[in-house]
Protein backbone atom coordinates (compact mmCIF):
# COMPACT_ATOMS: atom_id res chain seq x y z
CA UNK A 1 0.00 0.00 0.00
CA UNK A 2 1.68 3.22 -0.73
CA UNK A 3 0.81 6.90 0.05
CA UNK A 4 -2.49 7.36 -0.63
CA UNK A 5 -2.02 11.12 -1.71
CA UNK A 6 0.36 10.25 -4.30
CA UNK A 7 -0.56 8.78 -7.37
CA UNK A 8 2.97 7.84 -8.51
CA UNK A 9 3.74 5.37 -5.79
CA UNK A 10 1.51 3.54 -6.50
CA UNK A 11 2.17 3.92 -10.02
CA UNK A 12 5.89 3.28 -9.60
CA UNK A 13 4.73 -0.32 -7.00
CA UNK A 14 2.33 -1.44 -9.89
CA UNK A 15 4.89 -1.21 -11.97
CA UNK A 16 7.83 -3.12 -10.66
CA UNK A 17 4.93 -5.59 -9.15
CA UNK A 18 3.15 -6.50 -12.49
CA UNK A 19 7.45 -6.70 -14.30
CA UNK A 20 7.96 -9.19 -11.45
CA UNK A 21 4.76 -10.61 -11.76
CA UNK A 22 6.43 -12.13 -14.84
CA UNK A 23 8.90 -14.17 -13.19
CA UNK A 24 9.19 -18.40 -12.98
CA UNK A 25 11.97 -17.93 -10.08
CA UNK A 26 12.77 -16.27 -6.77
CA UNK A 27 16.04 -14.69 -8.41
CA UNK A 28 14.60 -13.82 -11.75
CA UNK A 29 11.95 -12.15 -9.70
CA UNK A 30 14.40 -9.94 -7.93
CA UNK A 31 15.95 -9.13 -11.77
CA UNK A 32 13.19 -8.24 -13.27
CA UNK A 33 11.91 -5.99 -10.32
CA UNK A 34 15.11 -4.43 -10.11
CA UNK A 35 15.33 -3.73 -13.98
CA UNK A 36 11.86 -2.18 -13.95
CA UNK A 37 12.94 0.18 -10.45
CA UNK A 38 15.92 0.89 -12.65
CA UNK A 39 14.15 1.76 -15.88
CA UNK A 40 11.78 4.31 -13.44
CA UNK A 41 14.20 5.63 -11.96
CA UNK A 42 16.10 6.90 -16.14
CA UNK A 43 12.47 7.53 -16.86
CA UNK A 44 12.42 10.10 -13.81
CA UNK A 45 15.73 11.56 -14.57
CA UNK A 46 14.74 11.97 -18.02
CA UNK A 47 10.98 13.58 -17.14
CA UNK A 48 12.84 16.00 -14.49
CA UNK A 49 15.22 17.32 -17.30
CA UNK A 50 11.96 17.64 -19.90
CA UNK A 51 10.16 19.54 -17.07
CA UNK A 52 12.96 21.56 -16.03
CA UNK A 53 13.60 22.93 -19.29
CA UNK A 54 9.74 23.64 -20.15
CA UNK A 55 9.82 25.89 -17.39
CA UNK A 56 12.84 27.82 -18.17
CA UNK A 57 11.32 28.12 -21.37
CA UNK A 58 8.00 29.21 -19.55
CA UNK A 59 9.50 31.77 -17.04
CA UNK A 60 12.26 33.44 -18.85
CA UNK A 61 11.55 36.58 -17.91
CA UNK A 62 10.50 35.66 -14.59
CA UNK A 63 13.43 35.15 -12.08
CA UNK A 64 12.30 35.90 -8.49
CA UNK A 65 10.32 32.31 -7.57
CA UNK A 66 8.26 31.23 -4.47
CA UNK A 67 8.80 27.55 -3.66
CA UNK A 68 6.76 25.32 -1.30
CA UNK A 69 8.26 22.39 0.16
CA UNK A 70 10.82 20.49 -1.13
CA UNK A 71 10.65 19.48 -5.01
CA UNK A 72 14.22 18.90 -5.57
CA UNK A 73 16.88 16.66 -5.71
CA UNK A 74 16.15 15.27 -2.22
CA UNK A 75 12.60 14.46 -3.58
CA UNK A 76 13.30 13.12 -7.25
CA UNK A 77 15.48 10.79 -8.65
CA UNK A 78 16.62 13.65 -10.99
CA UNK A 79 16.52 17.62 -10.47
CA UNK A 80 13.23 17.80 -8.87
CA UNK A 81 10.07 19.26 -10.35
CA UNK A 82 9.14 23.08 -9.21
CA UNK A 83 13.19 23.12 -8.00
CA UNK A 84 14.45 21.71 -11.21
CA UNK A 85 12.97 24.71 -13.43
CA UNK A 86 14.95 26.63 -10.67
CA UNK A 87 18.34 24.34 -11.55
CA UNK A 88 17.55 25.15 -15.30
CA UNK A 89 17.50 28.80 -14.93
CA UNK A 90 20.73 29.01 -13.01
CA UNK A 91 22.53 26.29 -15.14
CA UNK A 92 21.76 28.61 -18.30
CA UNK A 93 23.02 31.57 -16.53
CA UNK A 94 19.56 33.40 -16.04
CA UNK A 95 19.06 35.34 -12.85
CA UNK A 96 17.07 33.41 -10.27
CA UNK A 97 16.54 33.91 -6.64
CA UNK A 98 13.91 31.62 -4.46
CA UNK A 99 11.92 32.66 -1.58
CA UNK A 100 11.33 29.44 0.38
CA UNK A 101 8.60 29.06 2.09
CA UNK A 102 9.21 26.88 5.47
CA UNK A 103 6.35 24.61 5.02
CA UNK A 104 5.33 23.44 8.29
CA UNK A 105 4.71 21.29 10.27
CA UNK A 106 7.87 19.28 8.42
CA UNK A 107 9.93 22.36 7.73
CA UNK A 108 10.86 20.84 4.14
CA UNK A 109 11.07 24.25 2.80
CA UNK A 110 13.31 25.69 5.79
CA UNK A 111 15.07 22.18 5.97
CA UNK A 112 15.93 20.89 2.17
CA UNK A 113 15.16 23.15 -0.11
CA UNK A 114 17.40 26.13 1.23
CA UNK A 115 20.02 23.58 2.12
CA UNK A 116 19.53 22.13 -1.68
CA UNK A 117 19.92 25.59 -3.13
CA UNK A 118 22.85 27.40 -0.58
CA UNK A 119 24.47 24.27 -2.05
CA UNK A 120 23.84 24.72 -5.58
CA UNK A 121 24.98 28.38 -4.60
CA UNK A 122 21.33 29.93 -5.66
CA UNK A 123 20.29 32.91 -3.85
CA UNK A 124 17.46 32.10 -1.12
CA UNK A 125 15.38 33.40 1.30
CA UNK A 126 13.56 31.40 3.86
CA UNK A 127 10.05 32.78 5.19
CA UNK A 128 7.63 31.47 7.95
CA UNK A 129 4.43 30.78 5.93
CA UNK A 130 2.55 33.32 7.76
CA UNK A 131 5.11 35.72 5.25
CA UNK A 132 4.58 34.24 2.19
CA UNK A 133 0.86 36.45 2.03
CA UNK A 134 3.04 39.37 2.43
CA UNK A 135 5.69 38.47 0.32
CA UNK A 136 3.10 38.43 -2.77
CA UNK A 137 1.30 41.91 -2.01
CA UNK A 138 4.21 43.33 -1.74
CA UNK A 139 5.52 42.58 -4.93
CA UNK A 140 8.38 40.64 -3.92
CA UNK A 141 7.89 37.54 -6.20
CA UNK A 142 7.45 37.21 -10.22
CA UNK A 143 5.79 33.51 -9.90
CA UNK A 144 5.19 30.83 -6.90
CA UNK A 145 5.98 27.13 -8.44
CA UNK A 146 5.05 24.13 -6.67
CA UNK A 147 5.03 20.53 -7.16
CA UNK A 148 2.00 18.04 -6.79
CA UNK A 149 1.52 14.64 -5.06
CA UNK A 150 -1.69 13.94 -7.40
CA UNK A 151 -3.80 15.75 -10.03
CA UNK A 152 -7.09 14.91 -10.82
CA UNK A 153 -8.39 14.99 -14.49
CA UNK A 154 -9.84 18.31 -13.81
CA UNK A 155 -6.74 20.08 -12.66
CA UNK A 156 -7.53 20.15 -9.41
CA UNK A 157 -4.06 19.56 -7.68
CA UNK A 158 -3.52 17.67 -4.30
CA UNK A 159 0.43 19.06 -2.99
CA UNK A 160 1.91 19.53 0.64
CA UNK A 161 -0.18 21.21 3.04
CA UNK A 162 -0.49 24.97 2.22
CA UNK A 163 -0.33 24.85 -1.45
CA UNK A 164 -4.10 25.89 -1.55
CA UNK A 165 -3.22 29.26 0.46
CA UNK A 166 -0.35 30.15 -1.96
CA UNK A 167 -2.39 29.57 -4.77
CA UNK A 168 -4.81 31.84 -3.47
CA UNK A 169 -2.62 34.22 -2.53
CA UNK A 170 -0.83 34.15 -5.93
CA UNK A 171 -3.93 35.05 -7.85
CA UNK A 172 -5.31 37.80 -5.69
CA UNK A 173 -2.20 39.26 -5.96
CA UNK A 174 -1.94 38.69 -10.10
CA UNK A 175 1.09 36.57 -10.03
CA UNK A 176 1.28 33.11 -12.13
CA UNK A 177 1.08 29.60 -10.25
CA UNK A 178 2.64 27.24 -12.07
CA UNK A 179 2.39 23.49 -10.36
CA UNK A 180 5.08 21.10 -11.88
CA UNK A 181 4.89 17.35 -12.14
CA UNK A 182 5.32 14.31 -14.65
CA UNK A 183 2.27 12.87 -16.35
CA UNK A 184 2.64 10.27 -13.79
CA UNK A 185 1.46 12.55 -11.18
CA UNK A 186 -1.50 12.98 -12.75
CA UNK A 187 -4.99 10.49 -12.22
CA UNK A 188 -6.98 10.09 -14.85
CA UNK A 189 -9.16 8.06 -12.14
CA UNK A 190 -10.11 11.01 -10.18
CA UNK A 191 -12.17 13.17 -11.85
CA UNK A 192 -11.70 15.99 -9.50
CA UNK A 193 -10.11 17.04 -6.25
CA UNK A 194 -13.08 15.99 -4.02
CA UNK A 195 -12.01 12.54 -5.15
CA UNK A 196 -8.80 12.73 -4.11
CA UNK A 197 -8.14 11.36 -0.21
CA UNK A 198 -6.04 13.41 2.00
CA UNK A 199 -4.13 11.62 4.69
CA UNK A 200 -4.00 12.62 8.45
CA UNK A 201 -0.65 12.88 9.72
CA UNK A 202 0.24 12.44 13.73
CA UNK A 203 -0.63 15.30 15.97
CA UNK A 204 2.84 15.15 17.31
CA UNK A 205 4.11 17.16 13.93
CA UNK A 206 2.42 20.10 15.02
CA UNK A 207 1.89 19.67 18.75
CA UNK A 208 5.85 19.01 19.31
CA UNK A 209 8.75 20.93 17.38
CA UNK A 210 12.40 19.34 17.83
CA UNK A 211 11.37 17.48 21.18
CA UNK A 212 9.93 20.11 22.76
CA UNK A 213 6.57 20.47 23.49
CA UNK A 214 4.40 23.79 21.89
CA UNK A 215 1.12 22.83 22.41
CA UNK A 216 -0.21 22.21 25.81
CA UNK A 217 -1.64 18.84 26.47
CA UNK A 218 -5.73 19.00 26.06
CA UNK A 219 -5.63 20.78 22.77
CA UNK A 220 -6.41 18.89 19.78
CA UNK A 221 -4.59 19.55 16.62
CA UNK A 222 -5.44 18.90 12.89
CA UNK A 223 -2.76 18.06 10.81
CA UNK A 224 -3.67 17.10 6.87
CA UNK A 225 -0.74 16.69 4.88
CA UNK A 226 -1.94 17.76 1.71
CA UNK A 227 -4.71 20.03 0.66
CA UNK A 228 -6.12 20.42 -2.80
CA UNK A 229 -5.83 23.66 -5.12
CA UNK A 230 -8.52 23.80 -8.05
CA UNK A 231 -7.48 23.71 -10.65
CA UNK A 232 -9.00 27.71 -11.24
CA UNK A 233 -5.88 28.59 -9.69
CA UNK A 234 -3.52 27.00 -11.59
CA UNK A 235 -2.03 29.28 -14.73
CA UNK A 236 -0.48 26.09 -16.31
CA UNK A 237 1.30 22.98 -15.56
CA UNK A 238 4.53 22.37 -16.34
CA UNK A 239 5.27 18.50 -17.33
CA UNK A 240 7.61 16.10 -18.93
CA UNK A 241 4.87 16.19 -21.91
CA UNK A 242 5.09 19.94 -21.89
CA UNK A 243 3.37 22.99 -21.02
CA UNK A 244 -0.32 22.49 -20.20
CA UNK A 245 -2.80 25.16 -20.39
CA UNK A 246 -6.21 25.73 -19.55
CA UNK A 247 -8.94 24.47 -20.36
CA UNK A 248 -7.23 21.49 -17.95
CA UNK A 249 -9.67 19.18 -19.13
CA UNK A 250 -8.71 18.64 -22.46
CA UNK A 251 -5.16 19.53 -22.21
CA UNK A 252 -4.45 16.82 -19.65
CA UNK A 253 -6.89 14.56 -21.74
CA UNK A 254 -4.70 15.07 -24.49
CA UNK A 255 -1.03 14.59 -23.06
CA UNK A 256 -1.88 11.25 -21.21
CA UNK A 257 -4.24 9.96 -24.41
CA UNK A 258 -0.29 10.62 -26.15
CA UNK A 259 1.50 8.70 -24.13
CA UNK B 1 10.33 54.46 21.69
CA UNK B 2 7.95 51.62 21.73
CA UNK B 3 7.87 49.35 19.04
CA UNK B 4 6.39 51.60 15.90
CA UNK B 5 3.19 49.06 14.42
CA UNK B 6 1.41 49.13 18.32
CA UNK B 7 0.03 52.31 18.20
CA UNK B 8 -1.83 51.81 22.04
CA UNK B 9 1.98 51.28 23.53
CA UNK B 10 2.91 54.81 22.25
CA UNK B 11 -0.12 55.75 23.30
CA UNK B 12 0.10 54.49 26.43
CA UNK B 13 3.53 56.01 26.99
CA UNK B 14 2.72 59.29 25.63
CA UNK B 15 0.07 59.91 28.70
CA UNK B 16 1.99 58.32 31.34
CA UNK B 17 4.80 61.05 30.05
CA UNK B 18 2.41 63.20 29.88
CA UNK B 19 0.97 62.46 33.72
CA UNK B 20 4.37 62.64 34.88
CA UNK B 21 5.46 65.62 33.55
CA UNK B 22 3.21 67.42 35.57
CA UNK B 23 5.30 66.65 38.58
CA UNK B 24 7.58 69.11 40.83
CA UNK B 25 9.48 66.35 42.05
CA UNK B 26 10.71 62.84 42.05
CA UNK B 27 8.53 61.18 44.59
CA UNK B 28 5.57 62.85 42.61
CA UNK B 29 6.60 62.21 39.28
CA UNK B 30 6.27 58.61 40.26
CA UNK B 31 2.64 58.97 42.27
CA UNK B 32 1.54 60.43 38.96
CA UNK B 33 3.18 57.83 36.51
CA UNK B 34 2.05 55.22 38.75
CA UNK B 35 -1.22 56.65 39.08
CA UNK B 36 -1.85 57.06 35.22
CA UNK B 37 -0.46 53.41 34.09
CA UNK B 38 -2.97 52.71 36.56
CA UNK B 39 -5.79 54.49 35.20
CA UNK B 40 -4.86 52.86 31.80
CA UNK B 41 -4.96 49.57 33.04
CA UNK B 42 -8.34 50.12 34.58
CA UNK B 43 -9.53 51.51 31.16
CA UNK B 44 -7.91 48.21 29.21
CA UNK B 45 -10.26 45.99 31.19
CA UNK B 46 -13.20 47.85 30.81
CA UNK B 47 -12.13 48.28 26.80
CA UNK B 48 -11.56 44.26 26.81
CA UNK B 49 -15.19 43.50 28.74
CA UNK B 50 -17.04 46.27 26.23
CA UNK B 51 -15.52 44.50 22.77
CA UNK B 52 -15.97 41.26 24.29
CA UNK B 53 -19.82 41.92 24.71
CA UNK B 54 -19.97 43.75 21.30
CA UNK B 55 -18.49 40.26 19.47
CA UNK B 56 -20.90 37.92 21.53
CA UNK B 57 -24.17 39.64 20.40
CA UNK B 58 -22.21 40.10 16.92
CA UNK B 59 -21.52 36.47 16.57
CA UNK B 60 -24.40 34.82 18.33
CA UNK B 61 -24.93 32.08 15.47
CA UNK B 62 -21.09 31.70 14.91
CA UNK B 63 -19.37 29.11 17.00
CA UNK B 64 -16.83 27.60 15.35
CA UNK B 65 -13.76 30.32 15.20
CA UNK B 66 -10.63 30.60 13.65
CA UNK B 67 -8.03 33.06 15.29
CA UNK B 68 -4.50 33.80 14.82
CA UNK B 69 -1.48 34.72 17.48
CA UNK B 70 -2.43 35.47 21.13
CA UNK B 71 -5.37 38.26 21.84
CA UNK B 72 -6.07 36.88 25.24
CA UNK B 73 -5.24 37.32 29.04
CA UNK B 74 -1.69 36.68 28.57
CA UNK B 75 -1.83 40.08 25.62
CA UNK B 76 -3.88 42.26 27.55
CA UNK B 77 -4.84 43.57 31.06
CA UNK B 78 -8.22 41.83 30.77
CA UNK B 79 -10.15 39.16 29.21
CA UNK B 80 -8.26 39.77 26.03
CA UNK B 81 -9.72 41.18 22.47
CA UNK B 82 -10.19 38.50 20.09
CA UNK B 83 -9.56 35.75 22.82
CA UNK B 84 -11.90 38.26 24.82
CA UNK B 85 -15.02 37.68 22.69
CA UNK B 86 -14.40 33.70 22.91
CA UNK B 87 -14.53 33.99 26.92
CA UNK B 88 -17.34 36.16 26.16
CA UNK B 89 -19.49 33.31 24.54
CA UNK B 90 -18.48 30.82 26.72
CA UNK B 91 -19.61 32.76 29.87
CA UNK B 92 -22.93 33.15 28.78
CA UNK B 93 -22.60 29.54 27.86
CA UNK B 94 -22.78 29.35 23.90
CA UNK B 95 -21.19 26.56 22.21
CA UNK B 96 -17.64 28.15 21.06
CA UNK B 97 -14.60 25.93 20.02
CA UNK B 98 -11.44 27.58 18.59
CA UNK B 99 -8.83 26.99 15.49
CA UNK B 100 -5.56 28.71 16.22
CA UNK B 101 -3.32 28.83 13.80
CA UNK B 102 0.05 28.19 15.27
CA UNK B 103 1.63 31.61 14.11
CA UNK B 104 4.93 31.17 13.37
CA UNK B 105 7.34 31.92 14.00
CA UNK B 106 6.89 32.72 17.56
CA UNK B 107 4.46 29.95 17.77
CA UNK B 108 2.03 32.55 19.78
CA UNK B 109 -1.28 30.58 18.86
CA UNK B 110 0.55 27.43 19.69
CA UNK B 111 2.27 27.81 22.95
CA UNK B 112 -0.04 31.11 24.41
CA UNK B 113 -3.93 30.66 23.25
CA UNK B 114 -3.79 26.96 23.29
CA UNK B 115 -3.07 27.28 26.69
CA UNK B 116 -5.39 30.02 27.61
CA UNK B 117 -8.47 28.49 26.20
CA UNK B 118 -7.40 24.70 27.37
CA UNK B 119 -7.01 26.15 30.96
CA UNK B 120 -10.47 27.98 30.51
CA UNK B 121 -12.01 24.43 29.43
CA UNK B 122 -12.61 25.80 25.88
CA UNK B 123 -12.44 23.65 23.18
CA UNK B 124 -9.36 24.36 21.35
CA UNK B 125 -7.58 22.90 18.17
CA UNK B 126 -4.18 23.88 17.05
CA UNK B 127 -3.55 23.91 13.60
CA UNK B 128 -0.34 24.67 11.43
CA UNK B 129 -0.54 28.12 9.79
CA UNK B 130 -0.52 26.29 6.51
CA UNK B 131 -3.75 24.17 7.30
CA UNK B 132 -5.57 27.41 7.70
CA UNK B 133 -6.72 27.79 4.02
CA UNK B 134 -7.76 24.21 3.92
CA UNK B 135 -9.59 24.41 7.29
CA UNK B 136 -11.68 27.83 5.58
CA UNK B 137 -12.07 25.76 2.20
CA UNK B 138 -13.33 23.09 4.18
CA UNK B 139 -16.07 24.97 6.04
CA UNK B 140 -14.59 24.03 9.44
CA UNK B 141 -14.91 27.66 9.92
CA UNK B 142 -17.68 30.60 10.90
CA UNK B 143 -15.47 33.56 11.73
CA UNK B 144 -12.25 34.61 11.92
CA UNK B 145 -11.40 36.72 14.46
CA UNK B 146 -7.67 38.72 15.25
CA UNK B 147 -6.28 41.60 17.19
CA UNK B 148 -5.19 44.57 15.61
CA UNK B 149 -1.38 46.56 16.12
CA UNK B 150 -2.36 49.57 14.44
CA UNK B 151 -5.44 50.33 12.54
CA UNK B 152 -5.40 53.20 10.00
CA UNK B 153 -8.03 56.38 9.55
CA UNK B 154 -9.54 53.95 6.34
CA UNK B 155 -9.43 50.73 8.29
CA UNK B 156 -6.34 49.41 6.68
CA UNK B 157 -5.02 47.10 9.39
CA UNK B 158 -1.52 45.93 11.38
CA UNK B 159 -1.89 43.06 12.84
CA UNK B 160 0.74 39.65 13.36
CA UNK B 161 2.50 38.48 10.08
CA UNK B 162 -0.02 35.76 8.72
CA UNK B 163 -3.00 37.90 9.47
CA UNK B 164 -3.40 39.37 5.52
CA UNK B 165 -3.32 35.77 4.49
CA UNK B 166 -6.16 34.72 6.89
CA UNK B 167 -8.15 37.63 5.23
CA UNK B 168 -7.66 37.13 1.82
CA UNK B 169 -8.69 33.23 2.38
CA UNK B 170 -11.16 33.98 4.67
CA UNK B 171 -12.66 36.48 1.97
CA UNK B 172 -12.41 33.84 -0.88
CA UNK B 173 -14.73 31.15 0.74
CA UNK B 174 -17.18 33.23 2.43
CA UNK B 175 -16.53 33.43 5.99
CA UNK B 176 -16.53 36.80 7.83
CA UNK B 177 -13.37 38.16 9.25
CA UNK B 178 -13.21 40.05 12.30
CA UNK B 179 -11.04 42.75 13.88
CA UNK B 180 -11.16 42.92 17.47
CA UNK B 181 -9.62 45.94 19.17
CA UNK B 182 -10.08 49.14 21.56
CA UNK B 183 -10.09 52.46 19.58
CA UNK B 184 -7.18 53.04 21.62
CA UNK B 185 -5.65 50.97 18.66
CA UNK B 186 -6.75 53.24 15.56
CA UNK B 187 -4.32 55.97 14.51
CA UNK B 188 -6.24 58.55 12.33
CA UNK B 189 -2.46 60.00 11.95
CA UNK B 190 -2.13 57.10 9.47
CA UNK B 191 -4.35 57.79 6.32
CA UNK B 192 -3.90 54.13 5.33
CA UNK B 193 -1.72 50.70 5.21
CA UNK B 194 1.18 52.52 3.33
CA UNK B 195 1.85 54.47 6.12
CA UNK B 196 2.44 52.29 8.55
CA UNK B 197 5.68 51.23 9.24
CA UNK B 198 6.59 47.32 9.64
CA UNK B 199 9.07 45.52 12.25
CA UNK B 200 11.50 43.43 10.71
CA UNK B 201 12.24 40.85 13.31
CA UNK B 202 15.49 38.79 13.87
CA UNK B 203 16.35 35.77 11.31
CA UNK B 204 17.15 33.94 13.69
CA UNK B 205 13.25 33.37 15.11
CA UNK B 206 12.58 31.77 11.44
CA UNK B 207 15.93 30.06 11.32
CA UNK B 208 15.98 27.95 14.48
CA UNK B 209 13.76 26.50 16.11
CA UNK B 210 13.95 25.39 20.15
CA UNK B 211 17.77 26.49 20.44
CA UNK B 212 18.01 24.23 16.66
CA UNK B 213 19.10 25.05 13.67
CA UNK B 214 16.65 24.34 11.07
CA UNK B 215 17.62 26.51 8.00
CA UNK B 216 20.69 26.35 6.72
CA UNK B 217 23.82 29.25 7.08
CA UNK B 218 24.01 31.27 3.38
CA UNK B 219 20.24 31.24 3.36
CA UNK B 220 18.75 34.48 3.67
CA UNK B 221 15.26 35.34 6.09
CA UNK B 222 12.94 37.37 5.53
CA UNK B 223 10.83 38.07 8.77
CA UNK B 224 8.36 40.91 8.70
CA UNK B 225 6.51 40.73 12.38
CA UNK B 226 3.30 42.26 10.92
CA UNK B 227 1.36 42.61 7.66
CA UNK B 228 -1.72 45.05 6.27
CA UNK B 229 -5.32 43.67 6.06
CA UNK B 230 -6.62 46.08 3.59
CA UNK B 231 -9.81 46.85 4.82
CA UNK B 232 -12.04 45.75 2.22
CA UNK B 233 -10.91 42.59 3.43
CA UNK B 234 -12.43 43.60 6.75
CA UNK B 235 -16.47 42.09 7.83
CA UNK B 236 -16.43 44.88 10.94
CA UNK B 237 -13.89 46.15 13.41
CA UNK B 238 -15.43 44.86 17.19
CA UNK B 239 -14.20 48.21 19.86
CA UNK B 240 -14.68 49.54 22.84
CA UNK B 241 -17.48 51.36 21.36
CA UNK B 242 -19.45 49.03 19.57
CA UNK B 243 -19.46 47.81 15.97
CA UNK B 244 -17.81 49.43 13.58
CA UNK B 245 -19.01 48.51 9.69
CA UNK B 246 -18.24 49.70 6.07
CA UNK B 247 -17.81 52.10 5.04
CA UNK B 248 -15.28 52.16 8.00
CA UNK B 249 -13.33 55.40 7.22
CA UNK B 250 -16.62 57.18 8.19
CA UNK B 251 -17.23 54.93 10.79
CA UNK B 252 -14.07 55.20 12.61
CA UNK B 253 -13.96 58.81 12.15
CA UNK B 254 -17.35 58.78 14.38
CA UNK B 255 -16.12 56.62 16.56
CA UNK B 256 -13.32 58.56 17.53
CA UNK B 257 -14.59 61.79 17.35
CA UNK B 258 -17.10 60.46 19.99
CA UNK B 259 -14.51 60.02 22.55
Amino acid sequence: VARPTAVNLRWAVRRVAAAAARATDAAELRRLALAEAMAILEEDRAACAAMAEAGRAELADRHRLLTHCNTGRLATAGLGTALGVVYAKAAASEPVQVLASETRPLLQGARLTAWELVNAGIPVTVVADTAAGAALAGGLVDAVLVGCDRVAANGDTANKIGTYSLAVLARVNRVPFYVVGPLSSFDPEAAGGADIEVEQRPAAEVSTLGGQTVAPEGAGVWNPAFDVTPAALVTAFITDAGVLRPPFEQSIAAALASR
